[in-house]
């Protein structure tokens, strides 16, 4: 039979930390630890493989199982001197499950197993103590009867009958009937008579007896733990936390130690390092005369560990570095050697049974985002970890942390949300709601902090989101404009929150048939996408931190590929660049006018939109020339000697149009058209499909005169910079290209407009390049033939995707939920990249575009260049930088940082030899083992 | 020095037919007629390549060219027995351009070459005609100044003071000074002294002298004709026509015979078969005593070439079998001897000089649509040519023309359009103009024509669209609304014709400054897309046509792929299997509801979208069960046997909504819900992007009751007509599919509701295919995985092509002329698909899917599905059919056989051995050559 039972503690240690596959994370660690000589009490692990095999037959074992078992519990009774079901001296069993990656509370377990009416008496005299053991005795029959007898038998009893429920009451019945409050007050005599009486409500229940028999129960505690795997809970957590189905539990059976005989007893759980701050002290908490589940339980408050960390809470309280100095030092030893070992901070739960110390769990802890951070950069200087581990510590959403305030992760775990939605820009807020943009600037004038709240944003609500603290929005995807906005400023906001009914007249919302007025307060976390009613606590963003600079300065010693910069304005530019920006990757002309203190060149901008002949527009041309040209000057200059991809204009041209009859008669006005001519002109602009009507190239194809003021303004800005001895780099890139022949268009006017700016500076050269962006699917397709124009490429994947799925970014709301919630899709594909489908097209585009340029220069600007997997996808296709909104910059640096790590561990596993390869399934000891 | 001269005619024929690229089609025909023995007047060809070789190098010749045609003139005086130069017995050359295909007119021609004031008196000896002499001297001067002198010397004076325009008005004040009516007065004496004033007046404007050598005046007109290759009349012919500009023109130098040296000679034009018929009679027409260009210019009636073609209008006049019986009967075994050795009707110009008959050109016929038709099947029967050839020999729009009544193109050549748009539904049309639907149904209920002119159509719109003989937009493209239902019903129409300016309220429309209003009269050219004012004269669609039927069995014996037809109701179906569909690739359920005469069904489906929940919605689907259920059976039943295609539905939900109050109150009332709420329900409809949102199968997937009642439809009308005996064959087809995961999703629900129908009919099985549209591009990327699921793929290219280009098929109005004019793109994609793109996305998702699935069937059901050059791309990619609008069958069924025959071709001439390839340039005689 195929090897499927592994002992561990004392004299035999047949697994090791590699081993996580087959023994869960909990045994393989068990085994290291008893490998490295360090008390753990004894058992066995039953491999995951059995789990699968018990699935896969029928919930049956293989033949001889149970023997196996068996041979197991004899080898932990040589270790432990004990004998399983023995009147005298009782072998006990914690039987608990152990998957490869923790599912904390998910799965069962099964305490005090081999207790029976005969064990126990023995149990009792050895102890001393028959209160404890009658105690330990109901226990059992309370847990077992619910877990192994009731859950994984497949009942499913009505709401409050389940058999624990039950026997609860009949306790509850005898403390009544004795007049007790608390449950210590029952004695071992009340114990006895209620274990008969809890027999009897079993049989009564269930229709079966329990178990007397300590292999019966351990046979089906076993059988209760590989159960589990499929229970309710565990499979919503493992579709939440993405853990497949097919990985299976392993199940541990342990000798049984106690923690609760007496005060030379005590249980703890522990930290290597703080694992909320990252500090270096050993950090934990114990209580006396308890069991584990005690400390976790929170209704005693635990003592802490040491005087170090003693915190305002455990003031008075004794810590087991006084209480119980021996065994202090003794574990503070092995906690010492084990991180060593580990080389990172682990979590580790420990009890002293009658001043005999026992580890019972090691592994890797959980940490914040600083903490994470911090124990990266210094486990690095300790010289513990290389920094290529140091940056594969930190994962991008514990960096978000950091930048962002955050909503206090306990209040909010308390708290049910009214509404969810699409995560669009990261953090948390809390402010009262507002339903008009000119609500929230008048607001936030009053000091006031306001959330504003709309069906979907345009360019007209700029100001209002500006003011806002957070942005909430009814409809529209992860690319909508109000997320697109909100990102790039770091701002709080959720898209798509389907379930608002906005009443704009009333200023009233509705969800769910509650109703909320205008300055009622909400909270938001945007990075999970989820509304909360009231004022929720929050914890402020990580202030300039010496590790996250340090953290990032590793980062970018190691990462391959660039990192620039989505910014629309010359503050946007300089923030970028102090968040480690290395160039400008999307410059939007047309973004310079949203949001201005003035109204001015937006303004100017509506006129030229509505103009009616080239006359008239090639006059609103020069008036928003100067606007133009300053801030791309200004841009410029604050990325000197950076590059700055500049992208021709690209407005969504209905949407400039004003739509108040007071702003529409102004520009009437000033243009000398009537109030009708005008109308007509914006409704001509209305198009049934926006996203595919007539933008980018398009317009700069049918109006020549558009493209020519903005690269004049280009190279205007670049001679008299360079003039002013500074060193501009612009690249100037054309949107929504399908075929080569668009670009070459406008290639001729970027050279005509280059030779006239030239001579008008006396000037031989300015450096610049010529490109374009890949955003519509044909263009992948044709690359070569654009690359042959193109000096580079800058992919625009928000619209590449939305026409590559069809589907359009403001109204994917509508279905995108419920499809990620059918597993239709995996993931909203406008957060990260689609490889098989949108991501095949990148590649594509790269291949044909570099056969045809073999240095061609290869990014990408959609919302993508700032989302971890899309960056780790988008540096294995073979691009030169990404480029994202300027808070994502950090996460890409690190995304960036890791996928250079991935790639070179999986280059060094590959030049490996194959007979090595072979051994995967049992990894060499670390390095670093003793 | 390479060969640039060719000679012809006489004893040496260097050419043949098949060299049509280096010789032009005049040359190369020449030489043929020469080796056939036929009587040609000798001469030379300078080569194309000669063309070339001028253009690369400055316009200048090679050394020794002069030298060489020397040499080739004096060939033609061996064989003439005349002199070039000659004072007693003088050589005269006519030099013609003759490019590869037939540019008629668009290129320079020059008479009489070798005319001198030396050389006439020989002449005018020799003819005894000393007028006629001066005459072709005179016009010798006229034509050589105006050509060689002033149009190749790029001389371009003001209007009216051409070089031309300033000899005639000598010649008109010669005529007025003298008292002359007509031209013909003038005298010899008159017309010697003109030549002088001609030769003064070349002098005097020109600056440069008349030449008065033969060897200047041949070389100067060799020039001249070269130059007239990139003269502004053919630049512009060759964009119309796709004529690449390298191709170049060849220089026929050629013995001048004369038509006019008598009443013993003529001259004429002929086709070997009627060119507007079809007819077997040999057609033409001649004059006596007259040049060439006398019976083209139009200006002396022709007289008929003989008894039994002769006119109405030549009633009176001569025919040339009873006039020149000996010579016509020379003259018609030529001709007989031609077509039989071209195997095809034949257009010969010919001159008989003193009663000698010489063959001056000879090239296959142009002709219409019925008389390609006709003589293709003839020949065929009369196995001058193979039923392989006879496909070939008719294009796709002559085949079009006999299937629609089109504008009487004489009429329609001699008016200029208003406005043009583009050609979406084919034929022609003449009504009166009406700006809504309502009325477009009210006038032709009184008999009226009419013309419906929209804005855009919408589905309101169809009762309107219908009763209308054509439909005019100012919007949208060659797939939008108004030219996808014309184009289903064969209508005319024209759609974005962006001059359009219509003031619905005033019912007045204005074109360029124009106004028309309701009532004014149009006419229509939709093949098109050409606009005119007032009624054209119109010709009628060929009637049932027994030639038409036996060249469409010729079509399907050759063609290897299938053509099915988009049908939506049992008629359109019939028809639909009339005109030859074999099967239905297309039924979409939701426009069962359009047009019906009863309102009911699209009440009911309007209901169903509104549905504010699954209740609400299932009981509006229950209510439209039955319809749909009474339709899909109707149409199974039209097509008993054959397959159809059922789409589930893809409703633009927010075109389904009215915009009418009185409908949307009527609506609400028929759901018991306020006004208030149904408006509130419509907007949450409206999408920023339709085209992208929440349609086909992601309403299937949100709403899955939508699918189940529509899939029950299916399978309880093809068991209900497998009781009565029918054979349906229903294929489900789901659209906008991007992921399998949805296609998944969906069989579930059919495999279900199957199960259902089976149990309910008490029957074992009901054969059907589960299928998909490829419409979304990422589709088309991971074919392989939706094959897995989909037993058929139908490529739905108007959408694949929409979503590649990120052309919005609504939108594209707004730029696609302009992109078609500046040749950004070289046509419409959304008429012919685009092969680079869209079309590589075609194959790559074929070649997916065939993977995963070998015996996987493709088609298309796009409006590419009708369009010949995209009929021939999906042949060839691998589709097993086509499908496409009832009307456009015809022609599928004829591209489909085309490209059989190509590709046929292509496999014997890849088979060859490679020796014989390399020889590609000078090709081996036609197959039937003797």
């Amino acid at each position: 039979m195929q090897k499927f039972i592994y002992l561990f503690g004392g004299t035999k240690n047949e697994g090791n930390a590699g081993m996580k596959n087959l023994l869960g994370g909990k045994g393989a660690n068990l085994a290291e630890m008893g490998t490295l000589g360090i008390p753990v009490p004894p058992g066995f692990t039953i491999t995951t493989e059995m789990c699968t095999y018990y699935y896969a037959n029928k919930k049956k074992y293989p033949q001889g199982f149970q023997e196996s078992v068996l041979k197991a519990v004899s080898y932990v009774e040589k270790e432990t001197g004990m004998k399983f079901g023995d009147t005298a001296n009782p072998l006990l069993f914690s039987v608990r499950s152990g998957a490869r990656s923790s599912m904390p509370g998910m799965m069962e377990t099964v305490l005090n197993v081999g207790l029976t009416t005969k064990t126990r008496e023995g149990l009792a005299r050895k102890t001393s103590n028959p209160r404890f053991v009658y105690d330990s005795h109901r226990r059992l029959i309370q847990m077992y009867s619910d877990v192994v007898m009731e859950k994984a038998a497949g009942l499913e009893p009505a709401e409050g009958k389940g058999i624990r429920q039950q026997l609860e009451k009949e306790m509850h019945k005898m403390k009544v009937a004795k007049g007790y409050k608390l449950d210590t007050d029952l004695t071992a005599e009340d114990l006895r008579q209620l274990i008969e009486i809890y027999k009897a409500k079993v049989k009564e229940v269930l229709g079966v007896a329990f178990p007397d028999d300590p292999v019966k129960q351990l046979m089906g505690a076993i059988g209760a733990v590989f159960s589990s795997w499929n229970g309710r809970r565990a499979i919503s957590y493992r579709r939440i936390e993405g853990i497949p189905d097919e990985w299976g539990t392993a199940v541990n059976v342990q000798a049984m130690v106690f923690g609760n005989m007496g005060d030379t007893s005590a249980t703890g759980v522990a930290f290597t390092r703080s694992p909320s701050t990252g500090d270096q002290h050993f950090y934990g908490e114990w209580l006396p005369n308890a069991q584990g589940e005690d400390v976790v339980a929170g209704i005693r408050t635990p003592n802490p560990i040491n005087e170090t960390t003693r915190s305002e809470l455990s003031k008075g309280l004794p810590s087991l570095e006084k209480a119980m100095a021996k065994t202090y030092k003794e574990l503070d030893a092995i906690q010492r050697r084990l991180e060593k070992h580990y080389r990172d901070m682990l979590d580790i739960e420990f009890t002293i049974q009658e001043g005999r110390l026992w580890m019972l769990q090691c592994r890797v802890g959980k940490r914040n985002g600083p903490a994470a951070v911090k124990m990266a950069v210094d486990m690095c200087k300790e010289k513990m970890i290389t920094k290529e581990e140091a940056v594969m510590r930190v994962s991008p959403s514990q960096l978000d942390e950091l930048l962002h305030p955050i909503l206090d992760p306990a209040a909010e775990a308390a708290t049910a949300p009214i509404a969810k939605g699409l995560p669009a820009g990261p953090g948390g807020a809390c402010g009262q709601i507002v339903f008009s943009a000119a609500d929230a600037v008048a607001w936030a004038k009053e000091g006031k902090k306001v959330i504003l709240v709309r069906e979907e944003t345009n360019p007209e609500d700029i100001e209002g989101m500006r003011a806002a603290v957070a942005v909430l929005t009814a409809r529209g995807g992860m690319t909508s404009h109000a997320a697109l906005v909100a990102r790039g400023w770091g701002k709080c906001c959720i898209v798509g929150a389907g379930a608002l009914h906005i009443d704009y007249a009333s200023r009233v919302m509705t969800v769910d048939g509650r109703s909320f007025k205008e300055g009622d307060s909400f909270s938001m976390n945007g990075s999970k996408g989820y509304v909360y009613e009231g004022t929720l606590p929050m914890k402020k963003a990580a202030e300039e931190n010496p590790d996250f600079n340090a953290f990032m300065k590793l980062c970018d010693q190691i990462r391959t590929i660039g990192v620039r910069t989505n910014a629309d304005t010359p503050d946007d530019a300089s923030r970028a660049r102090a968040f480690g920006a290395e160039g400008i990757g999307l410059f939007r002309i047309e973004h310079m006018f949203y949001g201005k203190g003035s109204e001015e060149p937006l303004f100017k901008l509506r006129k030229m939109i509505v103009s009616g002949n080239e006359k008239e527009r090639r006059s609103a041309l020069a008036e928003l020339f100067p606007h133009c040209k300053s801030d791309i000057k200004g841009t410029l200059k604050a990325m000197n000697g950076l590059p700055v991809t500049i992208r021709t204009m690209d407005p969504p041209l209905h949407e400039f149009i004003p739509t108040r009859e007071e702003e529409r008669e102004k520009l009437a006005q000033s243009m000398s058209i009537s109030a009708e001519e005008f109308n007509k002109r914006a409704d001509s602009l209305h198009e049934s499909n926006p996203m595919m009507g007539h933008r980018g190239v398009r317009l700069g194809v049918t109006y020549p005169e558009i493209t020519e003021m903005q690269v004049r303004a280009i190279f205007e800005a670049a001679a008299e910079l360079t003039r002013e001895g500074k060193k501009p780099l612009p690249e100037i890139m054309i949107p929504v290209v399908c075929v080569e022949t668009e670009l070459k268009n406008q290639l001729a006017i970027v050279e005509k407009v280059y030779g006239e700016v030239l001579a008008k500076f006396k000037m031989k050269k300015i450096p610049y390049l010529f490109g374009t962006m890949i955003e519509i699917p044909r263009a992948t397709l044709v690359a070569d033939r654009i690359a042959s124009i193109a000096q580079f490429f800058s992919y625009g994947t928000n619209d590449l995707t939305q026409m590559s799925f069809g589907f359009s970014r403001d109204d994917v709301g509508g279905f995108l939920n419920d499809y990620i919630e059918k597993k239709i899709i995996p993931e909203d594909p406008f957060a990260t990249i689609d490889k098989d489908g949108v991501g095949r097209l990148v590649k594509v585009g790269i291949d044909l575009g570099r056969g045809m340029r073999p240095d061609l220069k290869v990014g990408v600007c959609g919302e993508h260049g700032g989302d971890p997997a899309s960056v780790k996808f988008f540096a294995r296709a073979g691009m030169n930088y990404v480029s994202c909104s300027p808070f994502r910059v950090p996460i890409a640096r690190l995304a960036a940082a890791q996928v250079a790590v991935e790639i070179a561990k999986e280059k060094a596993a590959a030049a490996k030899p194959v007979a090595a390869k072979s051994k995967a399934k049992k990894p060499a000891p670390k390095k670093g083992k003793k």
